[in-house]
């Protein structure tokens, strides 16, 4: 009876989004590997349906779902609150910004992205992006309180600058909430005020190339301009943003520039990788594109270092041709599954094989009833458009939420607006009363 | 054809709460009034269920309804979101802090009570009450960024004081709040961490009177406290507060002081109004109690201004022998229906008979599957605990809640807990990192 088991193979995932959740189930399974799951937030977060959030139709809590539950299970998953700051690439260890050190055998870096502004930080406080629960509250809390400053102006001009809205970016997050905005002004809100007609509003999409979803075939991107377009949302492409402060966007058509008055500017634009993935970039002398995201090997790590995993939106992972893996939801869970399984294989001395994406497709929502798809896997059905891509997309939604309880009170809510023609997430939360973006924040 | 319609009576009401609702909601029937009421948030919040929202039972947008979407079919109703500050009693007008006057014809001022710190206002930032949406969050991170804490403390004191939460107040929002508690750290987290038995948790319930449930009769008292002490609870009676800071409680046991370390400590004590109920009671010279409320004729209006009516926790009412109305949602709700039906009798010419409380009884639940009712029109029978007590709790409350869907989510979600033994709405939003109370607030 010498036989005598080696110390588990301790690996830690930074980051609990898609990649670090399907990395953290594919190792959970296994009894050789100790993972440790580090997150800034207490909760994964369904990321998809973030602009539910900010436009009223789901609560936060609907989306989220506790890190800690859904691995309360897995004895070999150790869940942390913390922020990672540092890497030590010899000493295999990472610090949280609490000082705790963390160290590993295999590190996974799944930090994901951050809209980027082009080095225009400064806008940021002005035209606010959609990445958190923090930021949908506070999205939320901006499109409600224009609305009811709106109803209270009696100056026809100051009431136009409330009453227009402004995204930024033609991706599908923009897409997305500029169809929920058009959905709120010509019919949650229709009959809620008495001063103004919230049909009234003017809804505008900008975006710099030179149509919406960029990433989807042409008349996938005409069919969405259509759709989003019936719903009363004027497209502007070709039309990139120059500058943005309280009361205005300034857009350059052609060789001049066109202000925009309006109150409400949402930013859906541009892709930064987050702190700790920059530190990684940095302790290894990983190469990156431009956003800083690391360009990793066919087997997702960083070059010279196996023992580094990059999944995600930190990533440029090469594909087919190589085309990189879009920045997606299934580009994370894919990555986060192969990355799993590749640490779990070189425990037992398996080749790896190259990481193979599978592109499902994409599926966008407009509005009420309205959608694109561009599913290449079924060939001619998978470009749909209109009621069936929208039944796509509920389906496919509410299949991959977390938390059966979720999944329940998800579709009760959805059929239940779907009938009444209702949002029932409208709360102002944080500082009701005063125009957030008024007053400007004092000098650092 | 001489005859001319007067012009409606206007009818100003502050406060969106239970007694402002119920008010609006009697008025919104007849044509002859035209209601303009004036919350400081967009939405009415339905508080006895907020410690819910605290312990992570429910989300925010559960138990809260836009008021717009409420009133949205009655057209002679106006919600603006807007702070009451001042009153002109001789011109009948009232001030908005933004400068908006409103004028009107009948004044019901149902702003409702926040907690008292008894003149240590000093205390509430180390230890938060429970009276908006935003108070529930912010209990909810603290609650959850504890657990955390001491997950990832290694020193043995530090962890206690971790462990340790301490509830003032044994009325019914502090017994709600400890039972609760006592809930999250026997069974909801109890899987959850790998460093700390949630189960090791201290929960502490300080009351200065001699029982719990002071309003109650004294068997419901015992019982309440038994029930908690079966959760885990600790209920300290008779034992004062008398300093708190960012690590600890001092309480008064007889003559000396104890120092109590814990670094979680939620307020549920004393009552005081908010203050344009006090504008109101400069104004007009009326009479208050201690915690500043309005004492008020049988008729519920301020004396010698019977175009001020007063209802809801901003007011003294008198009941039967003297004894005022209870500070509790029914007395709201009831003032609420008769300010309304008051304002309808006066503008008939019919005589308006005196405000009669009917005392529907209280329930409150203690964790799981427990509670005590007092009942009293169901005689012996209303006395109950336990299963019985938390079946009656469950019933009632989601009857009363405003808005279908609200009704269906909230069933859902009980039934998911109860069988899961879960909360799903665990969610640490804000500042998720760094303990709230380590810094102090800048100087004013």
């Amino acid at each position: 009876m010498t036989a005598q088991s080696a110390a588990p193979h301790r690996v830690a995932i930074v980051g609990g989004g898609f990649g670090g959740l399907y990395a953290t189930r594919e190792l959970s399974r296994s009894a050789g590997v100790e993972v440790t799951l580090v997150d800034r937030r207490n909760f994964h977060l369904f990321q998809p349906l973030l602009y539910q959030v900010a436009t009223g139709a789901l609560a936060p809590g609907e989306i989220a779902q506790p890190l800690r539950s859904i691995f309360r299970k897995r004895l070999n998953v150790t869940v942390l609150l913390g922020e990672a700051e540092a890497i030590d690439v010899g000493a295999r260890r990472i610090v949280l910004s609490d000082g705790g050190p963390i160290d590993y055998d295999t590190l996974i870096v799944a930090t994901g992205a951050q809209f980027s502004y082009f080095g225009h930080d400064d806008w940021a406080r002005f035209a606010p992006g959609l990445k958190s629960i923090d930021d949908a509250t506070d999205i939320r809390r901006r499109i409600l309180i224009a609305f009811e400053a709106a109803e209270r102006e009696a100056d026809p001009e100051r009431r136009a600058e409330w009453m227009t809205f402004v995204v930024v970016g033609g991706g599908p997050t923009g897409v997305e909430l500029a169809g929920a905005l058009g959905e709120i002004a010509n019919d949650t809100l229709k009959r809620d005020f008495r001063a103004i007609n919230p049909g009234d509003a003017r809804i505008l999409l900008v975006e710099a190339m030179d149509r919406v979803l960029p990433t989807y075939p042409e008349d996938r991107s005409a069919s969405a301009r259509r759709q989003l377009e019936r719903l009363g949302v004027t497209v502007r492409t070709t039309t990139p943003v120059v500058a943005i402060d309280d009361r205005s966007v300034e857009v350059k058509v052609g060789e001049t520039v066109e202000r925009i008055p309006a109150r409400t500017v949402l930013w859906a634009a541009g892709v930064r990788v987050s702190g700790f993935a920059h530190a990684v970039a940095e302790a290894t002398g990983a190469p990156t594109d431009k956003a800083c995201r690391l360009i990793v090997g066919p087997d997702l790590a960083v070059p010279g270092h196996p023992e580094i995993l990059v999944i995600g939106d930190a990533a440029v992972e090469p594909w087919k041709e190589g085309r990189p893996v879009p920045g997606v939801a299934q580009g994370a869970i894919q990555g986060g599954r192969y990355a799993g399984k590749t640490i779990l294989r070189r425990l037992r001395g398996e080749p790896t094989p190259p990481f193979m994406y599978r592109d499902l497709g994409d599926v966008a929502v407009i509005g009420r009833l309205a959608g694109v798809t561009n599913i290449p896997w079924l060939g001619r059905f998978g470009r749909t458009g209109g009621f069936i891509a929208w039944l796509l997309w509920l389906g496919i939604h509410i299949s991959y939420l977390i938390g059966f309880a979720n999944r329940i009170v998800v579709t009760v809510r959805w059929a239940w607006s779907f009938f009444t023609h209702g949002r029932s997430s409208r709360l102002i939360t944080g500082q009701p009363l005063l125009p957030p973006i008024e007053e400007p924040e004092p000098p650092a």
